[in-house]
């Protein structure tokens, strides 16, 4: 039986994106963004959506360039920590011990330890961009609370480099939560 | 050890969408699509990017609304299909015997079968869009052939409604092979 849950942002899977800018005095940041991805083939391009409120918006303004690092599950806790802090207050590379490096494409830094990196700058590019009007959930995807339960959903992950897809694995932590020890 | 791979669309996880739309005439189509993702939080807002010789591509311009229907792991067969067909040349509801039901909200259809749904109508909005100049890659992710190998990446996925990471899980199907059995 499908329900419907109003407008929501309910995309699965989402990315764990970590996107990485220096500031017009060059000072490096990085942030955990969820809203982002591919938009382009040809050019290969991708999107990403920030708060204005972000030092990381401001810094992709002043210098046209970002980078995407893509963490692996094992910096969980660094990663929920750079979406926890902000830029504007923080140095998360400091913080968290983890190093900039600078690109020698793009104006902005990505983070050494994490294993793939996309070094962008700014385009022009059009896209499709619709408002959620609502969404609906079967009723045996929603679990406690009414949220809906990603082990319930089995949503598939699409791998762009190898064409295949792949089921969704298990916990690896809380956002929000896991970034609290550091 | 990194390594540079050049500019490729390489987004881990990347979601598989499928895209709801009607023509002029009003014949449902659906297409499967993995370049799209949450752009804005307030109001909740999607973005996807289809190529312009897509049948959806012309049916959003249309009707200026969509769907996104978002499958279970168990279908994908026609899911699959969904990616490998054309709307222009086949009537992909009829051949995988899947339902299409008509939005009350939006101009669009959605897939009865697919546990999770959102209704879209196309608003203005702004988004980063960055051409990506290179892709490095640390040694320890490539895998046969030179590609980017999921299972030794590890990438996190997001859980937008609980707000956890999870895992990678297992294969379920290869990419345009899939579907080909429908």
């Amino acid at each position: 039986m499908i329900k419907s849950l109003g407008p929501k942002t309910l995309i699965y899977p989402a990315p764990v994106l970590v996107v990485g800018t220096y500031n017009k005095a060059g000072k490096p940041n990085v942030m955990t963004a969820s809203w982002g991805g591919i938009c382009c083939s040809q050019p290969p391009c991708v999107a990403i959506s920030l708060r204005k409120v972000t030092q990381s918006h401001a810094n992709i303004l002043a210098r046209e360039a970002f980078t995407i690092s893509i963490p692996s599950e094992k910096h969980v806790k660094e990663v929920d920590y750079f979406g926890l802090m902000s830029g504007r207050t923080t140095d998360k590379f400091a913080a968290t011990k983890l190093t900039p490096v600078k690109s020698k494409l793009v104006d902005a830094p990505y983070v050494k330890e994490f294993p793939l990196v996309l070094e962008c700058k700014l385009g022009i590019h059009t896209q499709f961009v619709g408002e959620v009007i609502d969404c609906k959930a079967d009723e045996s995807i929603i679990g406690a609370g009414g949220a809906i339960d990603i082990k319930k959903l089995k949503p598939m992950v699409f791998t762009p480099d190898t064409q295949e897809y792949y089921g969704i694995g298990k916990h690896v932590g809380k956002v929000f939560s896991a970034g609290k020890g550091i």
